[in-house]
């Protein structure tokens, strides 16, 4: 059809262009691929911890792709495609279909929740970085999180950077508390510890997540405490008084209490908060607080996801400085201050009513 | 409350639970970190294309992060935010609210868009990783993915990766087509330009996404080209012939060429261009193929996302040897290959009717 002789040409690999404004080759790009494939590996090690292929290869060793696929009735070449995109980074080998632990797999293994708290709980926030930013956009719902995600991710994250401090906190109470009641619950894990620990200690779990509540009523009637808690539904900074309330004598609240800022909400919140439980002894108050004077390029893990995050949903990050200023006014009295700085400057507070 | 002395621990910074079963501290997190904040550094990149900053830094060599949310009406903090993130990575230096572009910004600000098709085009399918994996979920509309952010994308994606191969085979055809189509058009910036260069010929865009056509009819408009354009909703692979498709004697098609596949409906489908394009004289096809033979840690940018997202999509990405082994059954014969090899293996077959 044209008078162009087609024989010539074909077969050869003619590379043309040379003659364009590209100043870089391909080649040269790694800041661009180590930045760009981390982020393909974030999603990747996220589905991993979901799916169990990380506590797989951390308890056997190995893994096959393929029998991984059918074993739990997964595509197959999609599955491979999330094992690539950690051996991209590091974080597994792979040898065809065969999957074993990498150097950096024991680090990411342990901080599997952040990453998931990131992706897969705050993915689509974002996603929407730039429609987020704008200020005719930021009123009413104006970001998504996937809550299941995040509660998910905090039962993890509290295990390592909660816990032994809780603990600490818990044996130094010198009372076991009647009821305790949990602010911000999500999972309702910390709850069924402590009635695990405390057999005749009963508890209430409040969280404004109707997704989370169910979720964690499912988890106590499976851990076969679901007749000592009860769950319920509500903002904790506008809800209602109750008489199952004047019971608590233990409150806690973990990885919420920045909802509680900024200071003048805080400090009416903490006020109201000992109205609503009148009898309540001691309050455990564990939180991430907004890092003091450390350079953009020096964050560790999470830091700068969460703070960013929150700038980015408008909700007011403290200091650990911030939360100090306010206990006083709002009718607490700070008895002791762990300082635990795992990943995010995470605090915990002992307060008594003053 | 208590009968604990609280003068005696408070203001101290106590620092307990060492004997918990941690093996890592915190500051030796150092993989975790790098992958972690590049992740969040992704988003910020696609954002900051977005609205506009990169070029702003790319020309001017500094911004004022105040500054630009005030001008662009943005909110301070989150947009702050959004340059710690980029800061975390070497891709901008931050002193305060200044910002100028550090040692990686340059090649980065060259890659933005396929940063944005990633994790503002595909983001959401890489969030749902863990769901789409599963075979149970593998049918009808399992995914989503963001139809504008995909064609903004590609548009300026094209830019780099074909655009200097592409108008040497346009400058090879030996005729001026009257009537150009492009199929996946996306954008529609394919055809303007055809319309700016051959101020003689018309064209058809084809597109699946009604999305991504509104946008095109507007910058058809915008740029005084609206009269010699027409815009066509419909499904390459299934479409019905048009009376107009009787004069187009050029076919494009570029990054779109692989959901003609898996093999057999490639060669149908090329077959069938072929009748509903009866006096097609050249086809130009260009797409990304699959990578061979390179190992996952040696991904370049782009490559192990793209691949990685058509794994989970279940759409079949051919090599470039795959591609070459249907043209001759489909009716077309290949007349020159341009290797382009820029971030994903970028080939441009050029074709004409056997
Ligand atoms: C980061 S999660 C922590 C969950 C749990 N405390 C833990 O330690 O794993 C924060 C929880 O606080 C809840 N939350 C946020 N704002 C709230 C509010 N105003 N009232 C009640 N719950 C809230 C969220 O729904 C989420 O479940
Ligand atoms: C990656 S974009 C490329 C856009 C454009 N060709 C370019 O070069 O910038 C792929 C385009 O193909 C379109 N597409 C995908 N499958 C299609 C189908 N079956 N029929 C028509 N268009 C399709 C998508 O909606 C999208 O606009």
């Amino acid at each position: 059809m044209t008078t162009i002789d087609t024989e010539t040409t074909v077969g050869t690999e003619t590379t043309v262009g040379t003659e364009t404004a590209l100043d870089t080759d391909a080649g040269s790009w790694t800041t661009a691929a180590r930045i760009y494939n981390s982020t393909v590996a974030s999603w990747a090690i996220s589905a991993a911890w979901e799916l169990g292929a990380l506590d797989e290869l951390g308890e056997q060793g190995a893994l096959d792709t393929q029998e991984f696929a059918t074993r739990h009735d997964l595509d197959p070449a999609a599955t491979l495609g999330m094992f690539r995109a950690l051996a991209s980074v590091g974080i597994v080998h792979r040898d065809g279909t065969r999957i074993t632990p990498a150097e950096s797999f024991a680090e990411i293994n342990r901080t599997r929740s952040l990453f998931h708290w990131l992706v897969r709980g705050s993915g689509e926030l974002f996603r929407q970085m730039p429609t987020v930013l704008r200020n005719e956009n930021r009123h009413g719902t104006f970001y998504q999180r996937d809550a299941i995600a995040i509660s998910r991710s905090c039962k993890e994250i509290s295990t390592f950077c909660y816990d032994a401090w809780f603990w600490t906190a818990m044996d130094g109470l010198g009372f076991v508390p009647r009821v305790a009641a949990d602010l911000g619950c999500g999972s309702g894990e910390r709850l069924l510890q402590i009635l695990r620990r405390h057999p005749g200690t009963r508890a209430i779990g409040v969280d404004i997540a109707g997704d989370s509540l169910k979720v964690a009523e499912t988890d106590a009637a499976a851990a076969g405490l679901g007749a000592r808690i009860s769950f319920v539904e509500a903002d904790m900074l506008a809800m209602d008084p109750r008489p199952e309330f004047a019971e608590v004598e233990l409150l806690t609240c973990f990885m919420a209490g920045h909802d509680f800022w900024p200071r003048e909400q805080c400090v009416a919140t903490l006020a109201r908060l000992r109205q609503l439980f009148p009898n309540v002894r001691r309050f455990l108050l564990g939180d991430a607080t907004r890092s003091v004077g450390v350079a953009d390029q020096d964050m560790r893990v999470f830091t700068l996801g969460f703070e960013v995050a929150h700038d980015l949903m408008d909700t007011f990050m403290p200091t650990a400085a911030d939360w100090e200023s306010v206990f006083a006014e709002g009718g607490w009295q700070l008895r002791r201050k762990h300082s635990i700085d795992m990943v995010a400057n995470e605090v915990i507070f002992e307060l008594e009513p003053r």
